[in-house]
């Protein structure tokens, strides 16, 4: 009878424990396949803490270990998503595709100083590397065709020179997803150049640099023809958006390009740093100083309809975003 | 000795079964978590099929079943989503927000011959119901003093009319997501209205009809200055994307609206009929038919940059998209 007793209490013990560690290796099976769809789809990736929430029972530090063992991806968009629109992942970069202009809404970087040189061989920037991305709809997809003869030229969002550690890295920059219309002469060869240099410069100096690059499409105050039902027009002066489209596939040229820039502190504990760059899509003089593009991030939020840093309050960040001159090397180590 | 060997025999199948029972559990109770986020959040709807990849094990069948068992959000996006951007559901229409714009993308909404009638008590249309949505980030939100003095009507995308079955679906109709500025006279009360109340009719007859409703910024040629390096300016024709703004956060006017709807086949098996619509934002003589306003959907996608029904053939659906007349009492029941 005692036999019965243990052998009974035996079997309990045996089928409660295997059905825990069941459970345990269905749970940690699933987990490892969440995970792994976490790190290669960005819209499992942004709703992470909801799909991790349907397995409550696990720690989350465990979580934020998996999360430390972490894609590029989700390194690249530390920061949070400007916007949702048509994500698209590269190796080096990450962007939200404007299907209705056929331009980027933004391109997000994370530069650090073994960006910006060679990683073995010599990576080499080539001219015929510029190429449609397949990956888009045909639809919405820009072309060489669209470029040519455009007047504009094809102006990288993510600059070629900021990803030099591998020739794939190099090679994507070059996909139409990434390039928009730009004014060359005194504007994608210059303003706009110096612009990328300083961005290059700050990561030498601060080694983790994250940048967020893309369009804006200004609206200005003028006079427009409003024509009743009698067939009468009237000339109105009224705040309107415009600007041109290019080519078979109307590609927008933006009115101006934005570079919202975050410095990472190299002091252990210490906070980021934040600026904001507005640039018209035009000629700029020469002897003009980058730093009186500076601009305020809310009215780049405002105009492009993106939202930074997760909406978190800016004095998240040390310092301010509106300088009049960039203080960045004075007041930031 | 043999006593023994049951023992064991017993144990091990005991273990087995419940380690088994175990999995099983635990599959089971994520599932159903799983299956309850996809119903609540859009982008894990958009990407259930990978979701419930990360769960092979199961009969894809067995999951038909739970998505049968389904709610009004995969009803209503039976076609796939155009877009992607900033989705936002509603208890009786979807839609996708253009927060850049202040208007939304596009409306989505299923109507069958319920929606048309108050269920119990009468459904009341009131003027002081148009509302903000407080979901918006305040950034991307517009407003009632947008629309005030802009000398353009709150045009609704989903229409008031069709969400009479309840006073919440016909209320939610007046958020100011689903509004957008459309001219009133010759075209609000007009040639639109006359085409919402096509809509109503084609759901009368034949039961399901699904609308997708959306803003156009179409380009136009037109003649712009363009000024080089020495500021001087030359007058050249290109084609060029403009369209008014209004009020403090810059409401987009857009310069048509279009429709795109699907009937359903009454009949066991019968393929379902599309027609698309498209309207300029302005006066319209009252002697013109809606009928002159047929357009490709390869026109509206292309400018507006959706995709409708997943990027099917066409071929799937019964009937030509682009008749001179509309054939849809003639030729389909």
């Amino acid at each position: 009878m005692p036999f019965v007793g243990v052998g009974l209490t035996l079997l309990i013990l045996t089928g409660s424990s295997f059905f825990v560690l069941g459970a345990y290796y269905q749970h940690n099976d699933f987990l490892h396949k969440l995970h792994r769809l976490i790190q290669e789809d960005p819209y499992a990736f942004y709703i992470r803490d909801k799909l991790y929430d349907t397995l409550q029972l696990f720690n989350p530090r465990y979580l934020e270990q998996l999360d430390g063992s972490s894609s590029r991806m989700s390194e690249i968009m530390k920061y949070g998503f400007p916007g949702l629109d048509d994500i698209r992942v590269y190796s080096d970069f990450i962007l939200s595709y404007d299907r209705r202009n056929r331009v980027a809404h933004w391109v997000y970087e994370h530069l650090h100083a073994s960006c910006l040189k060679p990683n073995g061989s010599r990576v080499r920037r080539q001219e015929e590397q510029y190429q449609p991305d397949m990956n888009v709809p045909s639809n919405f997809r820009s072309d060489l065709t669209d470029y040519k003869h455009s007047g504009y030229d094809r102006g990288h969002l993510a600059a070629a020179g900021n990803h030099k550690s591998h020739q794939t890295h190099c090679n994507e920059t070059f996909f139409l997803t990434n390039i928009a219309p730009q004014v060359g002469k005194g504007f994608n060869h210059d303003a706009w150049n110096n612009l990328e240099i300083y961005v290059r410069e700050l990561t030498e100096r601060y080694g983790s640099v994250y940048v967020c690059t893309g369009p804006i499409y200004k609206p200005k105050r003028q006079l427009r023809g409003v024509r009743d039902l009698e067939n009468t027009q009237t000339m109105v002066e009224k705040w309107c958006v415009e600007y041109e489209v290019i080519g078979a596939n109307t590609v927008a040229v933006p009115t101006h390009f934005f570079k919202v820039i975050t410095v990472e502190s190299k002091l252990p504990g210490g906070s980021p740093y934040m600026e904001a760059y507005l640039m018209p899509n035009a000629p700029i003089s020469s002897n003009t100083n980058i730093r009186d593009f500076l601009a305020d991030i809310r009215d780049i939020e405002h105009i492009a309809g993106l939202q930074f840093f997760n909406g978190l309050r800016r004095s998240f960040f040390f310092g301010t975003n509106y300088p009049t001159s960039s203080g960045i090397y004075r007041n930031f180590e």
